[in-house]
């Protein structure tokens, strides 16, 4: 196929009136991705990546977030919404200049597979001027159904217009579509909008092509590719689905999920293999996990990488930046953003680190803080290998722990630490006996006086 | 039907035994309310507020509980367990004040609705003396059945008194009865008790009315309202039922739920457009969200309100009288109570805010601690706007951090700072060359030594 | 059956290359157990503890691993890998010592339950030579049958084998096999290797001993008890169905769960009645729980003991040696490890106490933290009753608190405090007048620098 062009129109105008939200339909997310992400990259890996981007409702939007997930795209933007076979039409300017193959799909359908993309683009490389994807349900109702003629598609018909016999038919229209790139504009322009709505219907397209004497094919796609999301309840739907077949793929792939329900990824998640996720960890963007790693429950991670035989949690919070080399452990409470953690480096409990190295078999003492802000920039804290930082502590950016240097517990540490030195900046204990006892009983009678009062 | 007159008699006296509990059955609770509150607040849902509850097991428990949902509701003791007709005449007192509708319903069904019960009135309004609650089911056994002549229903029959034929309808007794007020209590008293355990039903008053030539009537529920609960398993069967609902309507509001599975909401919680509630966010009573709100993973909230704009977690946790105001941010393991956070303020990491006001656009550093408590009265910390606390601070109230302060990092601060100045409250550092090395080595021999020994 | 001796051949050779694990895959966990576990508990609790373990692939691991759960038993290495028949002749010495009853098992069936294997054990009791376990399902594809003739078993037959009416039959190899032990060696041995793999099939065995005038009986089991893992989807299933049974069971004794679905167990978790499991509370081994204990959400727990009326979470992590004592308080951020709460003592927020002993009524301030640990050994912290510790005070272990002691806020405590007295360890606070400002003007200024060059 790859000999072939091919142009790929999205159609992303709708507004998703019933995603109730502010944001457009397309871009709500789905595993972190933007559905018309999902889209973009199915088309990708089909080899149909020249893209027209088709917008309408919060264009701007769209376009904009359109550069991350799908930087070559051109935009056009559909100002009226006169149906979809106008909307195509608002992609004239690309149809225009020549593909092979001309993909019609749509932005809010995230589970489309990369293979249902293939077998349409096959269907025109075997020389059908409309290939149709159609999938197949037990309950078509609410559908447009696929009238075929032998292996020819003649119609989509929508349910209101079905006779009897064919409204039992199961094989509906999934909505994507490839169109013979020599007669994509002639037949898209011959569609009409003599109809109760005065719309331009792109599945009309279908009997215009058949009454020309032109080949149309339907091939069957999963039900999922077809899955159009109206509102958030089909997009947790979806969700859903792509959680389970993800979580079942990491399994087969040698991941332990003690409860897969419970795991959620994001769409670019990679975990080695022997690694185990307990319960309720969550995947942001942006994370790759090594082999034989332990993330132990309630972890939350996003942009960040994990090493072999590195452990995580429980409750960590891993962001932007993290990097726990090999054999590292961060455990409970701990929240590390921007800084490497190099091998076998520990930071066992209650931890910010932020801007900052780790090195190799550093220990961090609980409650130990980088100062990384001071209102206005960020600073980086270096901690040398074999440095051991007592609990509590305070490390105020910039500074630098040298390697095997000792910091005593409770210290707030301004100034660097030089190699193998033992940092004090803590005051000196007293204590002043008795007076623990005299200050509780004055507590107490100051409240039993307030709560007479 | 505002203006016909009701009494709801709840029954409420049974133990529960199978619940296995030392609580009263009708005390355990479903999305944080207990289970007869949720019937109380479907009653006065359904304008049917004046409440006979009539108690037993844990009588006084259950009165007291009920006077938070159910304020106005007459409590009456069934001190013997004699079955439902009996109980129903505990209220004897207050039927026999004459009301046009008596409502029977029970503490035990959590899910009954508003539309059920206004079916019941609806069915006195139109002239019925009784009307029944039914539910239709594929898997009857078990139920009693609801036999019908025609428009009329002419008994409940046990499953064990039914012929063939009747063992095969499918139209069962949901429980909860409506009763024409003048003929309630003739009819309540004709009861009787000659059967092999000796009780006096409800059931039979269906006969005895039927007997009587009057017109009695069944109409048709949904199954959850008929959903009585006897042990925990059923609890959480009905109370994932009830979150399930709550997801769906949510998410078709315009909330998104990325996984509507792992997010328990409580009866009341509030949420608004456009806010995104990541895995596993926990709502008690008393949460309030605005819109375009982010929850993260793995938070939880009771009695607290986030205004729009504000972020939330992961891995946060509001208490009682947090109050996160517009644009403001509570990051991860961070605790706030009785504390409104005013617009723009940030706590982003390992706090505990308590008693306190956090001005707009204040920082919080990692660690920043108010110690409220001084183990007998709790005090108040004001942070005023803008004002930055550097890491691992200790706020000791009574204090006030004046606008636009500094506190240095790792400060104990006991006295208030005025505005714009700048706190220290640290000790200073001071660094031993080499005695982190002899340190580390007087270590290493002791625990070598300790291990030959 | 308990004067019958019994010996348990359990085959545990296989690599489970499906795992794609270098974990040998009866040594995967269901429930915190290896698989391998819950076979040998299984035949405990069926009185058939003599185990003769068959280990091949990982030999040395399952071995060590089996001395944790299963300590009696004898391990045989099956050096090469030639069938079923073959692996339970590697175990040739044992059978040869003479039991009355000889079990066969495997260990990738971790749900094979103890009713199972007394059935098993009963046919052999009541006469029969052999017995085997089978297993009825409406989906037989795939499974072994089991030909029946009357009451007689006369043959397993692979699917393939199969004539289309023996095809039809729904009772299938369910795998667990019970042999008289006075016959097991000579049918065993009469196993041959005549087909197309060359391998020696346990299965052969039901023909050989029909031949033989022999009686031979299927028993019913539970799908469950036959359900062998091959992956780690299997895995996961396997576990969601052992959770599901012990989150009934719990709940139907006492234990409210509010969304069971999220609550995972381990395979020797006890928890008390009317204790409350909030959503998302994980229990790795090792755990027990009193009565109306309160255990808030997203907690995760191992080895440890909480005592009746106690409150934890949410967001507490109990380790190693934690112990809750009556009425005592766990709350969030907080993680505890070898060390006794005492009755009435209160952890409310962000600590780690670890290696330590919190007397009756103590009470710790948010964010205090033991430091038992100096990079090489592990020391103790003794906080006697009554005392009261500031917030954000750090203990330096080995350290008494004594009862009824203060400790300032803030405070590094490195000696002890004696009882009664105020333990001060901070330095004090000073305010400069408009430095904060100056700071804050000096810092954007450099800001404003820096983004220029």
């Amino acid at each position: 196929m790859s000999e072939r062009t091919c142009l790929s129109v999205i159609l992303a105008a709708g507004e998703g009136t019933r995603m109730k939200s502010a944001t457009p339909k397309v871009l709500h997310r789905l595993a972190g991705l933007e559905m018309l992400g999902h889209v973009t990259r199915a088309l990708d890996g089909a080899g149909a990546g020249n893209k027209a981007l088709v917008v309408g409702h919060g264009a701007e939007a769209v376009s904009k977030a359109a550069e991350g997930f799908a930087p070559g795209a051109e935009t056009f933007v559909q100002s009226k919404r006169l149906g979809t076979g106008h909307a195509v039409l608002a992609a004239r300017a690309a149809i225009a200049r020549g593909y092979d193959d001309v993909l019609v799909t749509f932005g809010d359908t995230p589970l489309i597979s990369l293979e249902a993309l293939q077998t349409l683009r096959s269907g025109l490389a075997r020389g059908a001027d409309i290939v149709v994807m159609g999938f197949r349900t037990d309950r078509p109702t609410g559908y447009g159904r696929l009238i075929e003629n032998g292996d020819a598609l003649i119609a989509i018909r929508e349910e209101k217009d079905c006779s009897d016999e064919e409204r039992r038919i199961t094989f509906c229209n999934g909505g994507a579509m490839g169109i013979a790139g020599n007669r994509a504009l002639e037949l898209l322009e011959a569609i009409g909008n003599d109809n109760a709505k005065g719309e331009y219907y792109l599945t009309d397209i279908v009997e215009i092509a058949t009454s020309r004497g032109l080949t149309v094919r339907a091939i069957e796609a999963d039900y999922e590719s077809a899955l159009g999301i109206n509102n958030r309840a089909e997009l947790a739907a979806a969700e859903a689905i792509w959680q389970q077949r993800r979580r079942e793929a990491m399994m087969l792939d040698g991941v332990t999920l003690i409860a897969p329900e419970t795991v959620y990824f994001a769409h670019d998640t990679v975990v080695g293999r022997d690694t185990v996720i307990e319960p309720n960890v969550f995947f942001g963007p942006g994370v790759t996990i090594g082999e034989n790693v332990t993330l132990k429950a309630n972890s939350h991670l996003e942009e960040a990488r994990v090493d072999a035989g590195a452990s995580v949690g429980p409750f960590a919070r891993l962001r932007l930046g993290a990097e726990i080399m090999d054999g590292a452990k961060v455990g409970n409470f701990v929240e590390i953003k921007k800084t490497r953690v190099e091998p076998g480096a520990k930071i066992p409990h209650l931890s910010y680190v932020g801007d900052a190295r780790v090195g190799a078999k550093a220990n961090l003492g609980a409650g130990t803080i980088t100062c990384n802000y001071d209102g206005f920039s960020k600073h980086f804290t270096d901690i040398e290998p074999g440095a051991f930082v007592g609990t509590n502590s305070s490390l105020v950016a910039p500074v630098t722990i040298g390697a095997g240097a000792y910091v005593a517990s409770g210290s707030v540490i301004t100034e660097s630490v030089p190699a193998d030195a033992l940092a004090f900046g803590r005051a000196r204990q007293s204590n002043r006996e008795g007076l623990g006892k005299r200050l509780r009983d004055r507590l107490a009678a100051l409240k039993a006086k307030r709560s007479k009062t």
